[in-house]
Order: structure tokens, then sequence, then C-alpha cells
């Protein structure tokens, strides 16, 4: 969610200026200031949405059967558009291999692709739902600041918290490997728990307190301990959330602090910690 | 739930008097200050409650079978009641197509509505259950101030981590597209991933922790994929829970500081808002 | 958990003294200093749990056909031991009638009640487990002051939270409702949703994401309308989760605070907000 | 997870040095500094892991029938190193008792034992899964100093909340017995619900969220039943994460508050600890 801001750095590298097409190509395509810019990056995104949504109704069985030529004609047309826009995209840009080689760059390529492996593998097609990242584009067109800055905020957050959260998800696979092998050696294969990765899988349905019930123990032993990994998955969710509350509160905190205190002392008698909006000093009176 | 003042504000609205009978009736209908406005309000919610438990019991089979007869005179009377009452309230307030485009002049009319379009569509009538959002007025009515200022200061907070919550909400919905998609080409159609549509639906059951069970993994990578989504969805409530905590112990902070910073304006230039421990104005250097 | 103060107070009201007897049984009965005091709360700790292990044993069908006579005696003695426990509780304190409505006055009574009652209504004997309510005088007994603290302290913070978390469950049952209805209309009898009350469970099951799956939407719509459900119950549960977290969050705040900061001012320079462990002011060095 | 310290004290007690070969295995067992302690230590960790993919892989039916010599061979060969290593730990350790009842003591003996009990039980081999927490040490081994510090205060923020989260689980406890037997009256052996422990166990099924639906309360009652437990539990969660968040928060700010107190010490008292604003001491009233 962050990433808007990588490629769009290797647009504005120095060096020589683009040939005036592509430069006209690239401010259509990469900037959504001017009439065209927009147009194109309105259409892009009804394209984005039309095309999943094909690829999706493509995938019921009832659907497919009815209206196999229009959707095969839908997601050919919308393939070659993107694999042109791609084609221009490389173009249009100074360094391509950079572009290629960013998130959107990827994310480029992988949209179209399924369509020509599909050819081969029947399956392909289907990850062309992929196309829907594409789609984080639209908080960089429409300058939806506030969204990004929002987001990359609690990336941040997310960041910063990622030590505890790498010690709470080691805590959460040592917890379900073991209950995961308890439980397959008190229920056995006989009650469905029919070996130990099964058996982990359960014990994460019941850790998440996601509970299936495709599986569920049947022994009162066994469900003795089914009952500890629920009360334990149950109390352990405090975990992450205690830990992001507390980062997310910090970084507001902080945000806030800085806004609202400057770091002036008063010239006459040295006092800090003056309102950002204060005049005069608040102990002394003389002006700041 | 902030609404209750959206439609009181335009009956104190300035402008020529209404007659005294409309007046007499607004005063019964749309206050609680009278006897006879509080035994209205009274009575109207008995009549709410009495009537969305006749729509309920309309539906179960067997209720319905054997008090067919009283049911339907129950729904017709509650109906006219309801309608009689919207009426009077169109007619007693100053501005009506105010009243009528509000929060609740569109919950009164959509509470009687069904009763006659099922005279025509008959399953419409179940939608008389609506008329359960008529009750939120009990808040207004009963001078309940401390529930409403609740309210509306979560809503509040709801409202200042919009931009948040935008950003996870779509963050969700991307992750079920693509996990939804990837798991229909590993299960497919003969373990119940039916389609990308049902299996994003299955995606959200279990992102959300809720499980149905009604579709479950059944080979090995779809049971891996599965877990990685529990561990995920498990691990990313924490990110809602961790905005709005945020944000309530930030409003309540806020709330907490305006209470210790001073009123006392600068008795030279009228500045407010000092800090409780100020001597000087922090405007004008004025002792204070 | 608040209550074990409530009888304590009546024990030790003004008045004339109990006559020796009865003060002998009271200091057994309700103090845990002595020795006879001590042994006989343990052993009472130790025949609550028993006897609700009994309970729980009679009701499963294998046990209670082979240990019929046994379990029995047990019930039956159990009771009669408590019986006269309360009857003795009621002799040796000073105001009867108040112990008998206090809170563990009634828990008393009714861990006795439904072995009578099974005399007529054979069902009644299994409310027997309400004993278990009893072992909360285990937190005054033992004197785990640190548990009972923290125990009020976990309730303060729920009845300040009471107003929003009216509010809150309030909003809950308004979604169920309306979303109960709403996929009835959609889904019908015939695919398990028979009528509102079920159809309003249902959407209960659902929200609190525990989705147990005995009933589950079939069409395309139904389904659409559960992933909504389910993403605003994934959300809603920072609802509550917040208002929690910054209340106590608030609560330990203000108990830092009052421990810190003394309210006394400098007497030369009136600054106040010092440490409780300040000596001289931090402002002008003057002693306190 | 706070045990590493544990027992690197006892290696670095005082007292007679090591004979030089037992200093030079113990270089390579215990610690990470020198070429072949990383060897070593990258060697282990591996094995570990191996051994319990081979663990979980022998449990599996199919792959245990085609792979049962190669399997068994894996078995051995990792329990006998494991066993070679474990007395080689026992050997170069200047207290090898402390060692032995050390947690990693304790998890390097359960790491071998069940092989050799296997060959009397032979369910007890799918025990060998505890080798996994011999993984623990990776954290200690390749200094993840931040881990370890993350890890040891979320386990400080567990410890603090101690006394909190017992009564949470105590009331947990209280709830789900009476709930339990509530519906198991209420339901009866004719729904599922054949005794007050299977019904318990459904309560804590129901009240964390995990809702597997193979056993659910088909009449009306027990349906509204279950709809206030879940409601209930739904909003319970708040508390354990509330608590925890709260004692995250405090912990940081208490670190934050440590860092913001000056080091200085008072120039005349030598007292330490004062704000960053005061100007005088607070103990003696000297100009700092």
């Amino acid at each position: 969610m962050g990433q808007p801001t990588i490629h769009k750095k290797h647009n504005f590298d120095e060096g020589e200026p683009l040939a005036p097409w592509r430069e006209k190509i690239h401010e259509v395509i990469f900037e959504a200031d001017t009439g065209w810019g927009k147009a194109f990056d309105v259409f892009l995104i009804i394209s984005i949405f039309a095309s999943v949504i094909a690829v999706m109704l493509d995938s019921v069985a009832s659907i497919s059967a009815e209206y196999r030529l229009p959707l095969w004609i839908a997601e050919w047309t919308f393939t070659v558009l993107f694999t042109i826009e791609y084609i221009l995209r490389l173009i249009c840009v100074r360094k391509p291999m950079l572009y290629a080689r960013s998130f959107y760059g990827i994310v480029d390529l992988l949209s179209v692709l399924p369509t020509y492996l599909a050819l081969f593998l029947v399956d392909a097609k289907y990850f062309l739902v992929i196309r829907i990242l594409r789609v984080l584009r639209v908080f960089r067109i429409f300058k939806l600041a506030s969204y990004i800055g929002e987001a990359s905020m609690m990336m941040k957050a997310l960041r910063n918290s990622h030590a505890k959260i790498s010690v709470f998800l080691y805590t959460v696979v040592l917890l379900v490997v073991i209950f995961g092998s308890l439980i397959y050696v008190i229920e056995g294969a006989e009650n469905g728990f029919t070996s130990i990765p099964t058996s982990i899988y359960w014990a994460i349905v019941t850790l998440t307190t996601v509970g299936y019930g495709d599986i569920s123990p049947q022994s009162p032993l066994g469900q003795f301990l089914a009952s500890c990994i629920m009360i334990m998955g149950y109390g352990l969710i405090a975990v992450p959330t205690g830990i992001y509350s507390a980062e997310i509160t910090r970084q507001a905190i902080k945000e806030h602090k800085e806004k609202e205190i400057t770091n002036n002392a008063c010239p006459s008698c040295s006092y800090e910690g003056h309102d950002a909006d204060a005049v005069h000093c608040k102990k002394c009176g003389a002006e700041l």
C-alpha cells in the first residue's frame, strides 16, 4: 500500500528528456492531471473491474455454459488491451527494467500472462483475478492522499510491531503443532484425525476460533483438550490486538505531541514546552 | 443514532405559528413533556414492539396456520394506526417535506408501506420488521441523554476512523478475492468450491473466523491455504480493534484535556484556552 | 464478584452481642482466621466441587446407570450437609433476613432446593450445579485480596462503560432483527430459514462469528448478504473491545496519577503538580 | 520464552575451570560465536525440523505404508544423534543436574525418550514433535536480541495481568458450567446434549465463538439461550483484550517516561530521577 511512491521515483529521475511522443504517452498513462490522463485512468479502472467480474462469471458453470463466446471475447479483449498498455508503459518510462521489476510492473505483467498460459493450462485463467491488485492505483490516481496517509500509518504500525508479531506467530505455530499431535494420539484416525498434519489443521481451525466442524473430537479427553485450545485461542487473540492497539496509540500520541509543543525555550526564563501558538512565555510573560 | 436532533431542528424553525389544534397534536406526538405526550409515546413503543412480534410470529408456519385471523387483524390494526399517525405527523409539522425526508420520516413511511404492498407481493409484509427502527425514538423520548451522548461519541470515533476503516475493508476485499480464486483453482468444484464467487464467500467465512463448515477444503494444499487465511484473519482482527481503541482513547484524552484547560479569558486580550498552570497570557503576555 | 463485602457488613453491625455458642459457630462458618474456621472452609470447598462433579457424572447416561446408588447417596449427603450449614448460617448471624437476601444467601438456598424439588420434578436436580457459585467465597476465605481488587476494578470498568455497552447491544439487536428478516425473505423455508425468529438466530450466529453451519445460505444473494453480516461482525467486535480498553486504560492512568502527584502547591511560588516524593519545589527550590 | 537466560547463568558460575576438551565441546554445543559452534547450531536446527517433519509424515497412512523403512531409519538416526548430543551437553557443563532440570534440559530429554518408549507403546513416537520446542534455541543462537526483548516484554505484560486473567478465566468457567447445565435441561439428550460435560463442551464451543456445529440447539428456547451465550462471548472477548492492551500501553508509557526523566544526579545530594523540566532538586532544593 505504500508502494505508489516506489515507481513514481524513477519517473522523475535525472537524465536525458524523453522523446515528445513518449512524454505524451507517459502523461496519459502515468499521470492523472490532464483531461486525457484522467479519462484513461477512469477507463482503466472500469476495465479492471469488468475483467475481474468476467473471470468470476466464467467460473460459474451455468453462466459459463450459456455465455461461452461473449466471455471468451471479453477475456481476450481485456487481455489484449492490458498487454498493449503494459508495452506502452514499458516504452514511455525512462528505465523500463525498473518499472518491470516494481510492484505495479509485476502486477501488470501477471494481469495478462494467465490468458496466454491458459492456452496450455486451462485453470491458469482464473489467476486473472490478480488484476484486482491493479486497482490499488486508484489511491494514487484520485489523489486520495488521506487514505494513503492512513494506509502508510497503519503499515508503519505493523512494521514497528514486526518483532512482536513474529514472536506471536511463532508461539501460535508451536502451540498448534504440539496440540495437533496430542489430539492425534488421543482421538486417532477413527474420529477423523487421520494424520498429524490434518490434526494440526484442526488445531488451527480451533485455536483461531473458526471452527468448521468438519472434524471434531468425539472422546471426552479429546473434547477436554479442544476446550483448552478454544479458551486459549479466545484469550490469545488479545495479544495481537494489544500489540497493535498500543502501537497505534503510541504513534498517534507521538504525532500529536510533535504537532502541539514547540521546542523553543523562552529567551528570558528558558522555560520550555510552550504550545505551538504561544506568543509569550506562559511563565514569565516575555515575548518568545 | 445521532439523528434525533435532525428533525427536532425544523420543528422550532422561525415562522408563522401553527394553528392551535395543530400545535396541540404536535405537542402530543412529537413531545414527551406533557401527560398526553408521554402516554402517547409509551403507547407507541408498546405498539411498535407488539407489531414487530406479530410479524415474527406470522412467519412461523405452525403459529401462522393456527392464528391466521388474529394475526391478520393485528397487522392491519397496527398498519392503520401507524398510517394515521404518519398523516398526523405530516399535518402538524410546519415543513412536512422536511419531516418526510428525515431519517424518522422515511422509517415511519417504510413501517406502513409493506402491508399495502403485500396485497400484491406476499413476501413484502416481512419488511414490516423495519418498524423496530422506530424504537430509536425511545432514546429521545425518555431523555436518555447520557445514552445519546455515548452513542454520538461512538459514532464520532467511527467517523474519525473512517479513512482507516475504508483502507482495512479494501484490504479485506482484496485478500478474499485473491484467496478465493486460489482455493477455487486448488480445490475445484468436486470439493464444493463450485465457482469463484462461492469460493470468495468461503474465504470471507474463513477470514472472519465464522467458519460454517458447509464448504471446507479437502486437499492438503487447500487445508494449508485455509490455515494461512485463518491465522491471517485471527491476526487481522487486531487492525479494526486497534484503530477504534486508539480513536476512543484519543477522544477521551482530548475531552479530559479540554476540561483541564481553564476557561478563563485573558483580562487584557480576551484570549481563551490557557493551560491550567499558565501565569501569563500566552498571546499578549499580560498577567492572568 | 464485589459482593463478598455485602454480607460482611451486617455481621459487624452495632447491637447486642451474640450468644457465645452462636458466636463460636459464626467464627467457624464465616471466618477463616482460626484453625477450625480454616478447616471448615477447606472442607466446604472440597464438598462443593465434589457435589458439582457428582451432579455432572449423574447426567452421563452410562455412569448414571452403573453407579445409581452411590450417586444418589452422594447427592443427598451433600444436600443434607449444605442444608444444615444453611440453617447454621441463619442461626449464627445477627440479622438472618439480611443474610438470606444477600447474594450468598440466595446462592446457598438455591444450592439445596433442587434436590428437594427433584422429588416432584426430575430434571430439577441438574440445577444443583449452581453450587459452583458458592466457590466464589474462596476469594474471601483465602484473603485473595489482589484478586478481589482486580475483579472489582474490572467490574468498575464494566459499570462505567455501561451506557456505551447498552448502545452497542441495542445496535446489535437492531442489526440481527433486520438482517434476520431480510435473509428470511431471500432464502425462505426451503433453505432452512423456516421463520423470522430462526433467521434472527442465524443472524446472531453469523454476526458473532460463531458460525455453527446448521443453517447456511444457499442462494447467491443470501451468501452475499451473509458476507456483509460476517464482515460487519468481524469489524463490530472492535467496538466493545475499544470501549473496554479505553476505560481500563483511563482507570489505570487515573489511579497512577492519583498516586504520583500531590495536590500541594509550593508555599512560596504556588507551583502545583509536584511528585509525591518531592521535598522541595522543583521550580523555586523552596521547601514544601 | 524468557528461559534462554536460565541455563546460561549456570554456565558462567564461578568455580574450577572445565577440562580443555570439555570446554571445547561446551564451546561448540552451547555457543555460537566460533565457526564450529555456528555450524553445529545450523546443523542442529535443520535436524530438528527434518525430524519433526519425518514424525508428521510417518502419521500419514499412505506415506507411512510406502516409506516405512526410510522413515524408520530417519527416526532412529535423529534419536541416536540427539541422544549423543544430550549426553555431551550433560558432560560438558559444570553442573549437569542444573542443566538436566532446566527448561531446555527437559525438552532435550523429552525429544529422545518417545522413540525408546515406542518400543513398548507404539503411539508414543508421535510425542517426538515436542522436538519443535528445541527450536526456541534459535532465538538465542542467532542473537535475535530484539525478538527476545519483545518476547520477554510480552511475557511481562502477561505476568502483570496474571490476577486479572485468572479472574476472567474463572468467570468463563462459571459461565460455561451454568449455561452448559441449563442447555442440558432445556435441550436434553434427544438433541445431542447427551450429558452435562458434553453440554459444557458445547457452551465453551459457543462462548469462544468457535462454533463447530456438531451439536446445536433445536428448540426455540435453546436457540434463545444459545443467542445469549454467543452475544456474551462476542462481548466478553473485550475483557482479555482490554486488559492486555492497557497493560502493554502502560508498560510502553513507563519505558517512555523512564527515558524522559533525566539521568542527571543532583550536584549536591546526588538524588536521581528528576523531571526533564525541573530546575531545582526536588529532594534538597539545590539548583540542578
